[in-house]
């Protein structure tokens, strides 16, 4: 037998057949109780349903990768429990709620929103040891229309973090939840959060995906080459893009990621100007599902935001399959990563740095956490609770008081104006 | 870095946080071939198929979490065998059903209904040494229009048991095959068959789950509330339900569960009275799978048994799965606890006595088995096959001669009348 | 407690209870990257799609369970490629194909049919390190209407084989590629490729199958009992089947099985007589997928070949699944063996001989790749390119020049003609 050898050639350099499939870095993506990540992430509040789907039919969420019955008692308060009965272990779905909780199908024991065991109807004297038992719950608080669960140990949960672009409303005004992924899209995609997350800081794929790959998705002004920045913060990372106009004023747009799963993109239509009137949750539903929640404020009666059109008046909704082929989005372009992207094998570049800080950011508050620490954005009294939002659309002009923008310092870069990369 | 400590506060206990799931009794649901409880089952006759399924078209049928090829030849020997071909391998459900067995579709063995191979046609002489080929096979008996099938070994086989309630039929009598899960709900469902089993122990959730949470699913009788005594025999554990009537009299109610997979629930409609005209087999299909067999007899000519009614006139079947989660029955609750029922996160309690019962005097037999012994309701001479039923709804008066009523020492507790608990 | 010992009867041998689920051989049938098998099969080009199916739509192919992504740039040439882009990993199923290359829809990198990138252009200048980046691909040819992809080590890329029968077209005739998985069937099975491959030298299961147990599938004349020879080539192993037809004429009758995956089965309606005008491979898909693709060279105008008929004028694809349960052919048998057939479970028979010279060559390639070598039927210089094929219908009177026949030896045996087994 004879081995024949051939030096391979320059041609035959990086064959796929060399090629070995990657890792992924759990430190970003797992959501799982007792995963790094995934105790960081219980040290938050998240979205994990709307107001209105809290009601006496228990409904089924999925949140951290856990499965949860939401069910909100006759009086109004809301709950939320471990589905498997705490007695024989039938699920809570079929449970009928009371005035004072949600009572299990199969023998009737009795749940409060809180857990507590309140009846058991087939002991004697309808459970003598009642108040020792407790159906496994995690508290629950609703805003502006969404519910949030706190999902790690008691002795850890903040106070609820409220957002200054939703606090004093004016008559006309109306806070209202959307069904949208990123701008185009189903609410829920099958792939880990963190590679829908990091896109908000990932200014330079507007360029691409949605101008010259799939049409013009956005207002055109976002295709005039800006300069852009990113910015670290304790609380998350921003980036600016600042784009010289042809009336001489600059547009000053700001986008938020802020620790863990919160990004602030306004409106990339830019029928919205000034401060930012929407902000995002990313719920990590499990490993590799997610959901959008998004908020915004608005005027009575106006449409929330213009969404991404195709071929006229089409939406991302309209659109087939192949059609989707031909015009990705933020949703095809993220769930194509994979249910959870590779890492190891990204290469990434200097127009990458911002996904780089977001990484970094998020990977040094899983430390913290592991290291028995306290993360950032936590805060434990009720004087911290409202956080300010700088994102934006800021249209600036020779009379605009910079004071007032915030982080202006990268609009000095426009003089002179840059040439495209 | 500081860590913040804050004491739990006692409404901070039993958060979900701490929950973990838990395991299941591998002793009491395993019904795999070399598992503990899955040799005892194998000491047994099962149910695998109506007799009419059994056909010169071949039938895939599952049981024990084995997969198999139900057949009956054109004489009318009914034949279970493995699917694949001992020859090269493809699947017998393809083959011709002959006279004397059935014939491999690809290079054409004939097997018998006991797996002998009776004929090779692309060998020479049709087969020299055919006598030493057999297609792995199982023993199989036809009783009233079930067929069962024996699948241990064949040093273990027991006489088949029949059923004194189904012997010695009247004239305008017959004995039917109906297709339900325990009164209401499909006759396959996706869980383990014990948690099916069990349930028939387990009084108390009729007056929960069939009257307070799904409305009126029985007769209104069973809604007063019982004296409830659990018996164990040496072939099972029996339930009696004792309530004193309106008239005077007592309606005594006994039920049974016999090893291994037998349940006798006498027509909770009350429709029959006296002795019951009904037994069930759960069939094992697999570890998360099980199929009820419920045999009844009666006059020709009358509907077998009235099922639960919903909403007047509409059966399990008629109900979207919104209504099923508002009406939960047998069906719901039971595949509600999980594909397997996660027995380390139960907390029984006192209503619960008569499920540990049937649960201990399981295990015990298949300790038995695994220590080399026989089981309980196994026996090896035709004297006695014939196995005696004590389930029945009995309506005991003065005058009633207590020596007919099965098991009627615990109606000594309704003198007087029990207050409820 | 007391054990039953009773002796086992006679009738109570080779019970399923014994029977224990086997093994496959892995040196058959796994077709993975870094397999013994599947390193084999890489040193082979293989059809991948049509060619009509590279277009400047990227799509999806699958092949030696490696999911790559094909396209045909607008100059024309096809590439072959990892979906995974190198940068940040997004499909380029998504990409937009240019007349250079396919490129990447979220930031626009650019690749060649050959993996090297041209564009980076979110980068300084366009990317002035990107010559250094090369998405992962395989060299692709195309023949006669497929693609094939080389999928191996680039160092021991053989020439592309072509076949003499595909040679030299006269005017009017044309080559095809024809959808139907061994003569009946759709073109992809959901099985290993192997039991696909090794039924084309068991000649016996065509007077079971496809005669007896199917009715006539093929032309009557192949139900005449034949005399089977097999021959064992460097190349592959050939099977002849000799039948003494009514008119003193001999039907000689040769197939073919090619090192790896090529099959010659000369059209078993006896439409075409003499050499073989098709020619087929079995592509891999995965270690449970395997698709056909079928060449047939004709003249113009004319139907490729006769498929098999049921019930007068309907194909496989009209017929339900219970008559494919009644009427099995090649695709119900094969796929009827399991996704991956157990080789420990068969008993081989005289009448397998030819199914075990296909294995013990293709293993003996196996183990010549494990140890450093190069396997038969590889050449590495275009002046082997073209194959002589053998395979046909080859009608012998007293006049044929026995030296035009291939394997004409084996009809020595017609004379006296064999009585039938």
């Amino acid at each position: 037998m004879t081995t024949t050898d051939r030096p391979a050639t320059e041609a035959s350099e990086g064959r796929a057949y060399e090629y070995q499939s990657g890792t992924f870095d759990p430190e970003l993506v797992e959501v799982g109780r007792g995963t790094a990540a995934g105790e960081l992430l219980r040290r938050y509040w998240h979205p994990v349903a709307r107001s209105a789907e809290a009601t006496t039919l228990p409904r089924q969420v999925r949140a951290l990768g856990e499965d949860l019955i939401l069910f909100r008692d006759a009086r109004g308060t809301p709950g939320l429990v471990v589905p498997r009965c705490c007695h024989r272990g039938t699920s809570l779905f079929y449970g009928k709620v009371e005035a004072t909780g949600i009572r299990c199908p199969y023998h009737g024991w009795l749940f409060a929103a809180d857990g507590q065991c309140l009846d058991q109807p087939c002991e004697i004297d309808r459970g003598r040891n009642k108040a020792s038992y407790r159906q496994p719950w995690y508290p629950v608080v609703e805003y502006h229309g969404l519910v949030f669960a706190f999902m790690g140990p008691g002795e850890k949960q903040p106070v609820f973090p409220r957002y200054d672009i939703f606090e004093d409303l004016d008559d006309g005004e109306e806070i209202v939840i959307i069904d949208h992924f990123a701008f185009g899209g189903p609410s829920d995609a099958p792939c880990n959060w963190f590679q829908t997350h990091e896109n908000a800081m990932d200014p330079y794929h507007v360029f691409i995906l949605h101008n010259a790959i799939s049409g013009h998705q956005f207002d055109p002004k976002l295709e005039i080459w800006p300069h852009i920045e990113w910015q670290r913060h304790e609380w998350g990372v921003t980036a600016t893009q600042d784009r010289l106009l042809p009336d001489g004023t600059i547009l000053h747009r700001v986008t938020e990621t802020r620790v863990p799963t919160v990004r602030v993109i306004p409106t990339p239509t830019l029928t919205v100007l000034g401060a930012t009137n929407n902000l995002s949750w990313a719920l990590p539903i499990d490993d590799t599902h997610t959901r959008v929640y998004a908020m915004v404020r608005k005027p009575v009666g106006v449409p929330p935001q213009g969404l991404p059109v195709y071929d006229g008046d089409r939406s991302w909704f309209d659109l087939s399959d192949d059609e989707h082929q031909v015009y990705p989005g933020d949703y095809e372009t993220q769930v194509g990563q994979g249910a959870i992207t590779l890492h190891s094998e990204e290469h990434l570049a200097a127009s990458d740095r911002g996904v780089s800080m977001v990484r970094r950011l998020f990977k040094e508050q899983v430390h913290a956490v592991a290291e028995g620490g306290d993360p950032a954005g936590v805060h434990f009294d009720e004087a911290n609770a409202v956080q300010t939002v700088v994102g934006g659309n800021y249209i600036v002009g020779p009379d605009t008081d910079l004071a007032t923008i915030p982080l202006a310092e990268s609009m000095q870069a426009l003089a002179p104006p840059p040439a495209r990369p």
